[in-house]
């Protein structure tokens, strides 16, 4: 049995996934985006932040999100801003496609993450990431103009956001340029934890 | 005790609130985005269209918002819109303060809703609405650039969002303008429904 695809972000209540620079990712707003997912324990052991960290509904979310996740696909972006700060042992222990232009051999982390750098497209680099993820479910990683192509695409069988309750006002938004009249969702669940709702869909065709 | 000031919308998952023309308020996506609100009962029965309709939590959601409310604050826009739409008997029965340039005697409709039009500006608006309203709550009816002008004084108590699983990729955002570094928003409560997710924050100033 093939798995699903999906994507999984943090997302602002205005729609804002990122912050419009690079060099804000460590700015307070997105912070506060990513406040929720901090403190959770498998997050912490994940990256090896140390021991302890909060058990509960949110934690739970963070590791179901991991276990289903066979195989990653991002963008050259997303990678390029990760490749310096991962750590050696990379979060991610599975393979992990990158779609670019550029040719690169594969790049072998300790601890299961290798990279693949695929330049022939969106759809080669999936049909790579099907393979590779097995049964299990193809995480669209991001950035942002990743996931939207995919979506676009008619490539993406759910997503999962976590709504945070911030405000952006500027950054990347996660739907701009979204082909609203090709795609319909299903609500799928909506669970409000202490600190975001967790909000999943399933994406159809119309 | 004086009441809170509120504001109550639908909203699409990539954050609009209507379309972008007016003459678009009864197409497609609209009415996906209002879709939860027309069959319930409450709804039905204060636009006087007929009887019968679904009774359930999204029913009870819509008739506490009308019951908190004991005046109504709206934009020239949405008066404009709804001047000529709303029935004879219109669907506030409260005192309504419309924020526009225009002078204009107050225009009593049959079932308790009269129009106060303020030329003052929107502080003298909302004043005239907390006092109309006594204990009970003022309601920020709309549109959006005057949910937001209200919101951005520092002038909004709480709100409540129903967020429509539906992608608009144009129109008006709610959010769009926000004074995000001023803000800060604390959850209250986020409620699925078979049909929308309800989401309500209170605001605080940062």
């Amino acid at each position: 049995m093939a798995g699903k695809v999906f994507f999984s972000v943090s997302m602002s209540l205005d729609g804002f996934i990122a912050p419009e620079s690079l060099e804000d990712l460590m700015g307070k707003q997105w912070m506060e985006l990513q406040q929720w997912l901090f403190p959770q324990r498998f997050f912490r052991e994940n990256l090896a932040l140390g021991a302890g960290g909060e058990e509960g509904r949110d934690n739970d979310i963070v590791r179901e999100t991991f276990e289903r996740t066979g195989a990653s696909v991002m963008g050259k972006r997303m990678f390029d801003a990760g490749e310096h700060a991962w750590p050696e042992d990379a979060p991610f222990h599975t393979p992990v496609f990158v779609v670019t232009h550029e040719r690169r051999d594969p790049w072998e982390r300790s601890g299961g993450t290798t990279f693949h750098f695929v330049d022939a497209g969106i759809e080669p680099a999936l049909a790579q990431a099907r393979e590779a993820a097995g049964d299990r479910d193809v995480r669209i990683a991001g950035g942002g103009a990743t996931i939207l192509e995919y979506l676009n695409a008619g490539l993406v069988d759910e997503f999962s956001i976590a709504l945070s309750p911030v405000l952006f006002g500027s950054g990347i938004r996660l739907f701009e340029g979204v082909d609203a009249g090709r795609l319909a969702l299903v609500p799928v669940c909506a669970e409000p934890s202490p600190r975001v709702t967790h909000l999943s869909y399933a994406v159809r065709q119309r």
